[in-house]
């Protein structure tokens, strides 16, 4: 039997359009991965009355209806109440919830309010789906063949409680096994996979083939559909190994998180120490590598060198090489390289030296020029890039393309971006 | 007299997620400034029973009704006939439309195929909107009180379309003049302001006054509504003074885009450059700070110095206090701002040490432990907070402590965060 869901978001910000219901776009995603189909997105303000009428609606016509937002304690807890009463539930205290609460506040060092404490006032006999990344627990019930979930709105909370709570009680509707694998390329635009795989692509019934646009960087989604999860996984297994052939050392991973998460345990496997020296990235190197639970065992630190003289002082490049080629070329990013790599004593250094804008700087360089280098023991490359006008954007390709260095040269692979042969 | 509106978006990837609604944030953005009120938003699939079941409910709860989407041809027009059929309208030919759509495709070398064609027919005595960023026209008409507009889905074309066309049209049911202001609150939880203003934000109609939390700061948005742009200033401005006196130096600013954009303009005002030493942030302060265009004016750069031996080789933390202390301590927060200074030839030096997880560190540190250190000619200072165990949500809390401590440095505000007396 197939299943149908209905998304209601609940939330005046999102009715005065202070920001987009991206909630739903990833709940939407993530149930289709299920195989449960979507046929309602519904967004109602923080009223009860009209919140009451879209939950009665949704009841008529879905059989798995799942809320995000009006969770949190400046709403009074609005969802909770208003679906509790529609489905004939009483809310009781559950201690457990109490207790997380209590805890998380105490982690900050205060107290919780008496709106924190509503919190845990949840529908009698309901699956508790426990909140790891905020306050507001989740909630899942059954009543008469109908499907309730409830998610708090913000998406950091949304998407981790979709995926670690929601999803693995939701597997119980699901569709047949429906099975992904998303390979990540990096140094080729849209456009060109696009082109070169269109064809197949149109071909292709099951499993699919979809290409998506990511900051700079490209993903290959294959799709199977199958009886079973190993049924899906050898329908899969040919086309990636297909596309890894066509590909080459454009693609970085499959399944995996980021580039710099791939970069991490290539250095953990290898035992090597990094640092990096920045001036457009202006930290963003450091920032991702250090975003990642973990960095501290192979990332020794870095140098945000923003103003010229910083190049010099500590990250040791002669004065004369910034007098003659600027700070902006390809001899300044090979030496602050080679200077991270001794001032931080690490094994492997990148840096990134451009142009971020909003300007051209003052010999002319234009805005989006931008040189990554990475030394190593061996010696020391440049990639030069044309980052284009953006500046988030240009900030972004840089350290990806530092992050694709130090991959390729851990994994023996050509420094050089590949041309796509069509 | 109050009009409400309802926004109908058509579009399977809208349900399969892959793409966001964000057409419907722009509309109630450019809705709300008209004074027009948002109800609903609904999504809905290219799929004809039930756009009609969406309309019809629409149709009896709202007396403006938006839709984007599905008008173009590789969907069969497929909101322009079922909206047509539940108002009663027959299509006609319309010969302005059609010879737009023809010299569009004449202007790309194309001859118009003839799904093309069925653009040009629209629902009799309709006022077009012609559509100068794409081939189909949008559409607007009015039966028995109830208006309704037709718009395209691309959301470059539905913009322009929208600001040019539908909102021109719609002017005639603007309620009066919508104004905001938002002031942005750093170092209190958006519990303790709700808790603060909770009888005051309910005793108030006009303006009103809401409350927002956003990674680790809360916002409090005055909404005012009247009969012209001044008059509804006239209504923010007291409400303003009052927050800002009972709120004090928690208020960071008004209708600024973030803190470290107000601490980047308060350094460039008062003729000071800043550097930074990061070792938990692991460079988030430099890359907050070099986001902005302009940064370069003050930014001079920062050390990461993850690793504890950089703290000492890099930053000259000398290496009796780290063992005596620890990184992660007031005294090496505090040796990490002066070197920072030092080193990088900076007025003002933030830096931030602590333990971001996923585990307690040697010493016995908590997760979420962070020392911020702010040095300055006169002296330096040290904030010790208690971040929590999410690492992302601790990381974005120190940078955003450092950017208080130079704000409030800069400012002449005491370093020390206020208790909200309730």
């Amino acid at each position: 039997m197939s299943h149908n869901a209905e998304l209601i978001a609940v939330g005046t910000e999102l009715l005065l359009g202070n920001i987009a219901n991206t909630d739903a776009q990833m709940l939407s995603q993530g149930l289709s991965a299920l195989g449960i189909n979507v046929y309602y997105h519904t967004v109602v303000g923080d009223n009860p009355q009209r919140l009451r009428k879209a939950v009665e609606l949704a009841k008529s016509r879905a059989d798995i209806i799942i809320t995000t937002g009006g969770l949190g304690p400046t709403c009074d807890d609005l969802t909770k109440n208003v679906l509790a009463e529609c489905f004939g539930k009483k809310l009781v205290r559950h201690e457990e919830s109490q207790r997380r609460i209590e805890e998380y506040f105490a982690a900050l060092g205060r107290i919780p309010t008496e709106n924190n404490a509503q919190q845990a006032m949840l529908p009698e006999g309901c699956t508790v789906l426990s909140n790891d990344w905020g306050t507001a627990p989740g909630v899942a019930f059954e009543v008469d063949g109908v499907c309730v979930v409830m998610l708090p709105g913000p998406p950091r909370e949304c998407r981790a409680m979709f995926e670690h709570r929601a999803a693995p009680y939701l597997r119980r509707f699901a569709g047949g096994d429906i099975l992904s694998r998303t390979l990540r390329l990096f140094g080729v635009g849209e456009a060109a996979v696009e082109q070169l795989l269109r064809e197949k692509m149109n071909a292709m019934t099951n499993p699919t083939l979809a290409p998506y646009a990511k900051e700079g960087e490209v993903e290959l989604r294959i799709t199977a559909k199958a009886g079973s999860r190993e049924e899906a996984q050898s329908l899969i297994a040919p086309v990636e190994e297909e596309l890894r052939g066509a590909l080459g050392p454009l693609v970085y991973g499959a399944d995996v998180p980021s580039l710099e998460a791939v970069v991490l345990e290539l250095l953990k496997k290898h035992g090597r120490t990094l640092g990096c020296a920045e001036s457009c990235t202006g930290g963003l190197i450091a920032k991702r590598m250090t975003d990642l639970p973990g960095a501290s065992a192979v990332f020794r630190g870095g140098v945000v060198s923003y103003a010229t003289q910083v190049k010099h002082t500590v990250l040791g490049v002669p004065e004369e090489l910034l007098e003659e080629y600027g700070a902006v070329s390809d001899p300044a990013a090979r030496s602050m390289a080679q200077g991270a790599r001794e001032v931080l004593g690490c094994d492997l250094a990148v840096s990134a030296t451009g142009v971020a804008g909003p300007e051209a700087d003052e010999r002319g360089n234009p805005v989006g020029l931008i040189f990554v280098a990475l030394s190593a023991p061996e010696g020391t490359w440049v990639r030069r890039i044309q980052a284009g006008g953006i500046r988030e954007r240009a900030r972004t390709l840089a350290a990806s393309h530092a992050f694709d260095l130090i991959r390729r040269y851990l994994e023996g692979l050509p420094l050089e971006l590949e041309e796509l042969t069509l």
